[in-house]
């Protein structure tokens, strides 16, 4: 029994890159992710998905990849410098990259996405356990073809970014969610 | 810090109705177990899914009709008791209903599939740190007419059940899972 954990889960919120400093999760912390995210429930143990760590130098790369794509996109030089800040800032930043088998015979797509889900869902709730934080992103970049060439094989699916870092302000603080009302009813 | 979060996410593991007695979670915990997942990830805060909880005489009523389903495709009487029987020996099957907006203008179906596989986890994450135990299950009967009739409204969709109860051995108690090799590499 361990009802803390059920308090990490539900104190757990994102974070953005503004509220996040150095120390980044280390190669212990990162290991630790993976390993949660890899026992998140996952029908016939597909593991339909990986991470692909961006930290130290890598940052600089990824920005000038996110500075590019925005200064094509027409975006005005603020918004660009806010694209390269994006990836310089989060002390880590872990693309999230799903491999959906389309023609499984058991596991139909959505159960895959789900063990996507519960996998992002683990890693952040390790996070978050071992005193880090951070949030998901995503939005239509994920799709630009540079992007998805940059991190991507074949089949694969880029689905966002984690950034992660040790927060600036305390976590946990947030007033608490109102339960929605038909979430769990009797059948 | 709550490093014992992460053991509960690394040790939980999915264990069948064979394995599981009474008591089920109760009122208090089920709905902390809702709380968890309404706190995992989810673009835009859709809360893409719910849960329909099957207790006490509610079981007999399920039991009825997986053995009606059985009946109905040919399955021959051992089957058919074998049906009825995983509805009765769950101290409760809770049945997960997405309820996925196909149109929406920003978050992406796959996305709404990740969140309600966040919600799964931290289900099933929240029961373990409480002292229970249980198990996803899905399959075609998912799809079946009368299945669907009987949980989803218009535009849901099914996902599967959790069953859940007192595990009758100790859980955790598995040999660690290995680390898939390429799960986490630096970019």
């Amino acid at each position: 029994m361990c009802p803390d954990a059920v308090r990490v889960m539900i104190e757990r919120h994102s974070l953005g890159v503004r509220h996040l400093t150095e120390p980044a999760p280390d190669d212990a912390a990162l290991a630790l992710m993976a390993e949660a995210a890899l026992h998140a429930p996952d029908h016939a143990e597909l593991t339909p998905f990986r991470f692909s760590v961006v930290r130290g130098a890598a940052r600089e790369r990824l920005a000038t990849l996110f500075g590019q794509i925005a200064d094509a996109a027409g975006r005005d030089p603020e918004s660009v410098a806010i694209e390269r800040e994006r990836a310089l800032r989060a002390p880590v930043t872990v693309a999230v990259i799903a491999r959906i088998d389309l023609g499984h015979p058991l596991v139909p797509q959505h159960e895959q996405w789900i063990a996507v889900g519960g996998a992002i869902t683990n890693y952040l709730n390790a996070a978050h356990g071992l005193g880090y934080a951070g949030k998901m992103l995503s939005g239509r970049k994920v799709r630009h073809p540079a992007v998805v060439e940059a991190f991507c094989k074949p089949g694969e699916t880029l689905v966002g970014w984690i950034v992660l870092g040790t927060p600036t302000r305390p976590t946990g603080s947030r007033s608490p969610k109102a339960l929605v009302p038909d979430i769990a009813t009797d059948w």
